[in-house]
């Protein structure tokens, strides 16, 4: 056993923290800061967010006893410290491998995590109805959320704080407050945590005004009613900070140092005693402990591995992203009308340049996804060009607006969906294999799925040129796949590869079109001549690519992607609807939530590389 | 003409009104309110709303120039007044019915409706979206949002708010609050707003109070100077009213008298002059004007036609709502676990008794239905038994939480859904023809679609004692159909009707089994003999169900919902998987919108009444 971590190694469980020294718990947050240092530099995954929760967490599981009082950790990538407290130090190792440890809270994990949570601002709502369900049973455990300053700007927040301060309960919202979300935070909301993070703390202050208003004289009647009558507005005179989450109807307590661990330990203990809800407002520094995390936390959010001593990447390649980024740029260039739309996520969906460049059409209007369909919807109205960047996981949250406020509208919006298909080591939360059929289920989308950056190009040249209404082009995580080299695409909504007169035909679209190139390749050299349709406008398919294979024996359809309601059920819906007579296999994930793994590893577990796909497709053939 | 409409008649652009006198603008307002509850009582609709709105649309109209300037009227039932004034005074008598005047704002219908909007608290963001589409554009164009005091619990307004205050732009928010939302309003919110209507206009407040202030002789010191810094303290001190809008970064104006037009005039000039967000806050009357109305406003909020002299509804039979509520406080009654939640639609979804029986385990979260599904996983996870009850339209906008906080949680969650299917009058906005769709692309749901309040009740039974993770419960808006009396439910997965012999099948499920009993019956009198299948559970689809029409020559699904997605392409797609070798024929609502009518005219509009589904069948067998 590392010297160094003599301590983490004896925690085996949260209430062995109990029993430590104030002294040795901050001997424990310098083991555990090494530790994340450590390991993420070798598994990759989010190391700011978590140094800046060290003491917060080492608080926590001091005063309360997880799991009959609940953490819900809002977006769970704030969880290894949790981790590492809870039983599960010697696995940390396998953060975010394959069979691992997740990269989230995760309960299949542990009993201490109490929900998955990948996507931002739901912790008090689900904490809230853990408090509602506490009291109900007429038990005295507490429910507390933690949640960032960047979740906070996700309306679902306000729902469940307007929801939760209207009566007493046992919960406790901690908003952590590190002066950031994953990008920069620019809505009003940050200027007014601003404001309170640069006053003296709530209770020194408090005591000091109460003292002051009881020694003043008397002095024009009519103020000093005023005063002595509104307590709570000459509260909010001296403490600004308390307005909005009053007004919610919580207690409201900070801002505190969140890297002072007596300090939060009595701040815990008080809210404990309220018996209403509270909160908590802390002020933490992302990236604490580590230099170059702290100078650039948000290079160090979400991270692949690094040089501990020079806090250097592995050089990544080109990648879909950064591409969008310039292909977008120069279309802004020459078309006044397009705007670019970000949930906080510029960085991560390529925009940063064209944040740069056109700073007056660009928009980050926070973590919130609902607003930003409906806002570029305003936009559209307004006679620009809308393009709102997001996730594919993220975009789920937008299911209404894309259907009432964008398609409804025949507006014409544009989705650059990111991170479409598997994701490496995110998990169940993160894969974007929900887009397409939730996009399939709304009326007059088109959804385009390029293999290609020249493909993704002409995407976008459609979609602001040729389509209406709602456009998504379907970008995949990391670098365009190496293709054979006779493969010449066609910029048309479907292409034909290989053997266009057999009658086995593969159908697919989007990245796995290099894997069926390839079992294509290895069936060849079994003799058995396949033509694979590369559909790349997946929404609406193309009656063409239908008729295409309408005489083939056998159609296989693969999918990176959740079968019910995919392109592949349509798919075989448009061959019976043309009367089909030969057979169709669909391959895609059927009914259920992927866990977290390479995209390679889920390629191959899921049969979608291009062995599985031969093996697949001769499996069918001999049993003829 | 009408001597009482004389004015109204001779409006025809809302540029006539700017040319009417004080007194001639209240003679319209009169003449409005006439009309208004004429036309309601004939046609049903809402009316509370519009009543509420008749000075301020008018005032709108006065300030501002419509289609220029762009009013975005939230949840857009409260629309009437404004058509009234753009130019469809003569169409007014045709509202909601099939082929005459939207329910809603309606784009299609007038260049002077912006929006489509039957869902809550989208206007702030869209008007924004305008607002900084005007201003990259370089015209001075306003962009206005009109919204309730209960769309106000949506997190959406919070996101657009929070992103729109943050610089300036021509966007005016009017805050109509008529102190209850479609249920009474429960939120922080509702009180937040209850203390600023007991105090006086902010107008009249503030000048008195810089007055007071100016005329304060020295105090103490440390007061006096914290008081003079602080300027937005003091006046929060004051105007308690102003802070969490202000906090936002929006300009604050109100509380006003939304009754009194001179007022309503000066401030949207004052608010025109601004060049930042502004926050007009006016008070009004829910049914102003109309006695019953404004004594039971959420009575006569969506009504049908009405007695105007007494107020009396024609009576109602039994329905699914109503039906529900009683089964579930019946569970409840037995189970102390069962909990049940409402965004905002107690009375519509059925809830009253359970509200009134089980105060404890009842929730109305507001209009906040991302919220409300997290908050029931919380519940779950604290050993609840949540039903969370909403209308299929509605929850649309819990897609992500029911992917990511209730499914992949697999936490038991219940959801009744009512109003799946096509709803009589509302149009576009509220049919509940996506829920299955949208259900089926979420791992491990399980969904019910009863025809009868008996299979509803099992189905909640099963829901409750045998399914695991989310379980969906189908209603239709209405009473149960009346089938024949040969046929006995069996409450399993499916029922078999007809001639379970029979090479002829039909599959379908809910309200329109009814109609495939009736085709059963025509196709029986001309000697075609015809099995159906009605399926119980449609999520998952029985697989025995499908194995039960494998031999058929032809099978036709006939589905109440949008095609893609639906139940009926993953039929097919289990008949190909389990070699089907005759032929499949799939009528839904092929990717598109539907617009308002009475459910009978969709119904055979869409061809799934009992002859146009047997006059199918009939055709397709001639064919052969």
């Amino acid at each position: 056993m590392d010297n160094d971590k003599q301590m983490l190694s004896n925690i085996t469980r949260p209430s062995d923290i109990k029993k430590l020294s104030d002294s040795q718990l901050y001997e424990l947050a310098d083991e555990i800061r090494k530790t994340l240092i450590n390991t993420v530099s070798e598994t990759g995954g989010h190391l700011a967010s978590n140094l800046g929760v060290v003491e917060l967490t080492i608080a926590l599981h001091k005063v309360f006893n997880s799991p009959h009082d609940k953490i819900v950790w809002d977006v769970g990538h704030q969880v290894y410290v949790h981790k590492l407290l809870t039983g599960r130090y010697d696995r940390i190792n396998t953060l975010r491998q394959h069979g691992g440890l997740s990269g989230f809270s995760c309960p299949d994990e542990s009993e201490h995590d109490t929900f998955f949570s990948g996507h931002s601002s739901t912790s008090v709502s689900a904490a809230y109805g853990i408090a509602q369900a506490n009291k109900i049973k007429g038990n005295k455990n507490y429910a507390i959320a933690v949640i960032g300053d960047g979740a906070f700007t996700g309306g679902m927040v306000y729902e469940a704080l307007n929801n939760a301060g209207r009566e007493r309960s046992r919960l406790i919202v901690i908003l952590n407050d590190n002066d950031m979300s994953i990008s920069k935070n620019v809505g009003s909301l940050a200027k007014h945590l601003a404001v309170i993070k640069a006053r003296p703390s709530y209770f020194r202050m408090k005591a000091k005004t109460e003292q002051t208003i009881n020694k003043i004289p008397l002095i024009g009647v009519r103020l000093s009613n005023a005063i002595f009558r509104l307590k709570t507005g000459i509260k909010r005179m001296f403490y600004k900070s308390s307005t909005m989450f009053e007004d919610l109807g919580f207690r409201y307590m900070g801002p505190l140092d969140g890297h002072n661990i007596e300090v939060l330990v009595d701040a815990l203990e008080g809210a404990k005693s309220a018996d209403y809800p509270i909160l908590l407002h802390i002020k933490t520094t992302k990236g604490k402990g580590y230099n170059y995390a702290e100078l650039e936390p948000s290079v160090f959010h979400g991270i692949s591995k690094f040089d501990i001593d020079t806090g250097e990447f592995r050089a990544s390649g080109t990648s879909f992203s950064n591409e969008f980024g310039s292909v977008l740029c120069n279309f802004a260039g020459n078309d006044r009308r397009i705007c670019a739309v970000t949930a906080a996520m510029s960085l991560g969906t390529g925009l940063d340049s064209f944040e740069r460049q056109f700073p007056s059409r660009f928009f980050d209007v926070g973590i919130a996804e609902e607003h930003a369909v409906t806002f570029c919807s305003g936009l559209a109205k307004g006679g620009m060009l809308p393009v709102f960047a997001v996730y594919s996981a993220f975009l789920q949250r937008s299911y209404d607006q894309l259907v009432h406020d964008a398609a409804l509208q025949k507006l014409k919006i544009i989705l650059a969906i990111d991170r479409a298909g598997f994701v490496t080591g995110d998990g169940e939360t993160h894969h974007g294999i929900l887009d397409v059929p939730f996009l399939n289920t709304i009326p007059g989308v088109t959804v385009y799925s390029p293999t290609l950056y020249s493909e993704m190009r002409n995407a976008f040249m459609k979609a602001f040129y040729h389509e209406d209404g709602v456009v998504a082009v379907r970008m995949f995580k990391g670098a365009e796949p190496s293709l054979p080299e006779d493969f010449v695409p066609s910029f048309e909504d479907f292409d034909v590869y290989g053997d266009s007169d057999s009658d086995i035909a593969v159908v697919t679209y989007g990245r796995i079109f290099a894997e069926a190139a390839s079992a294509l390749k290895i069936l060849n050299e079994k003799n058995i001549s396949v033509k694979v349709i590369k559909l790349n406008k997946i929404k609406p398919v193309s009656v063409n690519a239908v008729k295409n294979v309408l005489d083939c024996r056998k159609v296989f359809f693969f999918e990176e992607g959740e079968k019910s309601g995919g392109c592949g059920e349509i798919f075989n819906m448009m061959l019976t609807e043309n009367s089909f007579g030969g057979k169709y296999y669909l391959r895609a994930v059927e009914d259920k939530f992927v866990c977290h793994a390479t995209t390679e590893i889920l390629l191959k577990e899921y049969g979608f590389d291009g062995e599985s796909m031969a093996e697949f497709i001769q499996e069918v053939l001999s049993d003829e």
